[in-house]
């Protein structure tokens, strides 16, 4: 049914086949103006009412067509005005499209149930499928207990903005031009300075690479190692799927209350990725017996993969030095700013040794040519002001008061239940008794409750103890207390145990 | 030699071996004080006179101790200033230490001579051989012609930064949280509609995944490809040496006057990279009946990847749309800003059809989590304000003069020679007559006179046709006239014709 259309400063010819249904039709119609540029951008559409009318459409199936488009990309509304064409506000999007996937990969996260892929995302349209409902939006958490991710309410905004401003004034060739494969050089050279007094860390900035994250950083050792490659047990579940996904055996670590049985690494394992400052999700550090056996593991042609991912926070004593101090040529460090500015920016670093350098570089040129430099230069920045310093040493003491918060809520709410390890980090695991109730039970409860954690058995290689993860950093301040009391209340509730007012 | 130091407010007791030599011994002394902490950032150190005095080492020795520690990032210094401990200073570092192994993936730069892996960067200082020299830092070419770049002394400052302090004002948990692996969803939705209505690409939101770059999506890309990829020929190598490291066979896939010969793609070829709209780097556009058949080719079960480089830059008539648009569900679609804004954001784009969008959103997710956050949502500002729309209009008015001015002096410059397909892009092959100078030659001259570009011949997978590929972009406006003439004096001279002077 061939159809002049002339209205609202539009005139436009649309061919509208009703050979899948009106409603379809009008969107292939209209989807073909825009793409061939009949429709152009910042074009207003007529109302719903008078298109229907001059259409002989229901007003509905006008109205219909028109959020479809909009949720494609196509077409723009905001309250108030008319519907433009392809002028795309994110905004006007964001209310209308499902914003993500449940993101898989929080670090303490367990991403994928043990031995299945991850589930893919949903796809809500497809241009060959218009007519599929679009989910709403899902609704952050009311209680957020997210291991592994930091407040980021308290991220640094105006420092970061100020050394944008700064960065930005600076030489275009040196911001927008192209970067060694490592990254800048400056973020290098403030890294090597900052690990080194903060971490012990020793290293040069020549050994040092920029990597997008802590997952870049695996995938591309995976590319220089050959052989078995040892992860702890119990560890983190989404990195042992991503080592999995590149090819490599793995060799279950078991872990007691010293830390890593590093002793039971044979000669014929080629790598061991550790957590010495703070062992995941145990938080035990190493021995230091099992820093020793685990030196002359390295040095006998072992190669020692050191994840810090939160040396950065330790309350009771003095931070443990890196490992990677004691043997730097043995040593791959991996620091990131997931936990202490924002998971977001990915923005991670490895220490390597030598011998190694050449063949990461190259890894790390074949997978993504080198990092992003905005963000880079921003972060040496913050670095060479002492503003991380200063946001961290803040960090530090707020998550300090929370894990105490958190112990004297929490250690009496499930009698039985254990806190191992909440000597540092930003989460704490607490691990169920054997007569107490069961993980899935509690997830139930607690996400009936709104509150958002994450379950420990996943943690293990084989069959896991059960227990929670509970992340004491991602609320925020005001937030941290309501959440808290609402997981004692559910604990105590399924522990059988009268909920006990809050303190 | 153990030595109490008080001098500059510092007091410290170093113990120095002299087993490896004075200086080293100094370093290590220094770099150990400096990393168990008894030397604290910022502290001042004595001048290198005094010290040397105090320690009884020449000056040359405490002086070259400093140098080595400035360039390993333990100490600072700047002009008139004293030297400090571990206040890394960029700015500082940048002069001592090189910024970079020469970065080897431009666009249109061959990354590897052909058949052999990128060599090493240079490894300038190691812990464990701090004597080995630095290399003064090399200086930006004299003439800048490097193909594949755009000019970034043109970047939208002023806009990017509006937009980040806008987005940076935002919910930090929007911001800051994790995202989707497939990127955010505002950028998404803006690239969807931007795509559309310029390209002619025909997708959704839930169809895009946002990636680091055009090599990061060749590499998610070949994770979901089972079987040998075809690659143009000529076409671009580093590309090339990407896909071969992912392990897939490279089926040749030759170029004549009308674009690629789609004609010869196998059934057995499970999928081909090309690029339609302008081909790299011979620069004609697929002929239309070419287009049908590799349509035709593609719905009989081929996956078409089409590299859309700069789809944005024709000149001679309107643009050619993007191929997806006339098949996408068999079209893999890949857009970048490296062309249009600038290299070092790390920002490109895939369209991906909805039998594959599961595999390669998983393929992200366990690549790198997902593309930086801050970057994606100032992008996605840009689109919706349309300053990404006039910052590429304005590009173009200026690379379509510079094509212009190139044409009309290297035209002439060496009898002989040819510059196919310049209607677009921003470079132009230029190639070598059989009677002309040789690539290599031409190549040594340009060097020598501080001409930055490429040899064009890496570029065929067999053996190349002798030539040079030249980028009319990378340069400022003030400083493109100049780089032209030198190369144009420089054709004539090796092509035994005397240099006629500038227009």
């Amino acid at each position: 049914m061939p159809k002049d259309w002339a209205g609202s400063g539009v005139d436009l010819h649309l061919e509208i086949s009703t050979a899948d249904g009106r409603r379809r039709g009008l969107e292939d119609s209209l989807r073909e103006a825009i793409r061939d540029g009949r429709l152009q951008p910042g074009t207003r559409l007529p109302s719903t009412r008078a298109l229907a009318a001059e259409l002989g459409l229901a007003r509905g199936t006008v109205s219909a067509a028109y959020d479809q488009l909009v949720a494609e990309g196509y077409l723009t509304t905001r309250p108030g005005s008319a519907t433009e064409v392809a002028d795309v506000s994110p905004r006007g999007h964001a209310s209308a499209i499902p914003p993500a996937a449940a993101t898989l990969h929080d670090r303490s996260a367990p991403a994928t149930p043990r031995g299945r892929a991850a589930p893919a995302p949903t796809i809500p349209g497809t241009p060959s499928a218009p007519e599929v409902s679009i989910p709403p939006m899902p609704s952050a958490p009311l209680h957020d207990l997210s291991p592994g991710q930091p407040d980021v309410s308290a991220f640094p905004t105006r420092a970061w903005l100020r050394a944008t401003r700064q960065v930005l004034s600076t030489a275009p060739a040196g911001v927008f031009g192209r970067c060694d494969p490592r990254g800048r050089i400056e973020l290098r050279a403030a890294l090597t300075g900052y690990l080194a007094r903060t971490r012990g860390v020793l290293t040069t900035p020549d050994l040092m690479v920029i990597t997008t994250g802590f997952v870049q950083a695996l995938n591309l050792l995976a590319t220089v190692i050959d052989g078995p490659i040892a992860m702890e047990d119990p560890g983190h579940d989404f990195y042992r799927e991503v080592v999995r996904r590149t090819g490599h055996e793995i060799v279950p670590l078991p872990v007691d209350e010293l830390g890593a049985q590093v002793g039971t690494l044979a000669s014929a394992t080629a790598a061991a990725i550790v957590t010495p400052a703070h062992q995941y999700p145990m938080g035990v550090p190493l021995h230091p017996h099992r820093r020793h056996v685990l030196r002359e593991w390295a040095i006998g042609g072992g190669l020692v993969v050191e994840d810090d991912y939160d040396g950065e926070f330790r309350y009771d004593r003095q931070p443990v030095g890196a490992f990677q101090g004691t043997a730097p040529e043995h040593v791959v460090y991996f620091g990131t700013t997931s936990q202490t500015l924002a998971p977001s920016l990915r923005l991670a670093w490895m220490a390597v040794p030598q011998a190694l350098i050449g063949r990461v570089t190259e890894a790390k040129l074949h997978a993504d040519a080198h990092t992003e430099v905005l963000g880079q230069l921003v972060l040496a920045r913050l670095i060479e002001t002492h503003d991380y310093d200063r946001h961290i040493r803040a960090a530090r003491l707020r998550y300090r008061r929370r894990r105490e918060l958190l112990i004297a809520r929490l250690g009496a709410a499930l009698p039985g239940a254990t806190l191992p390890g909440v000597a540092a980090g930003l989460r704490a695991l607490l691990l169920l008794p054997d007569d107490g109730p069961a993980e899935i039970d509690l997830l139930d409860a607690c996400e009936r409750r709104g509150i958002a954690l994450r379950p420990a058995s996943p943690l293990w290689h084989g069959t896991g103890q059960e227990g929670l993860l509970i992340g004491y950093a991602a609320a925020s301040e005001r937030a941290y207390p309501h959440a808290l009391e609402a997981l004692a209340k559910t604990l105590a509730e399924l522990g059988g145990r009268p909920a006990r007012s809050s303190p």
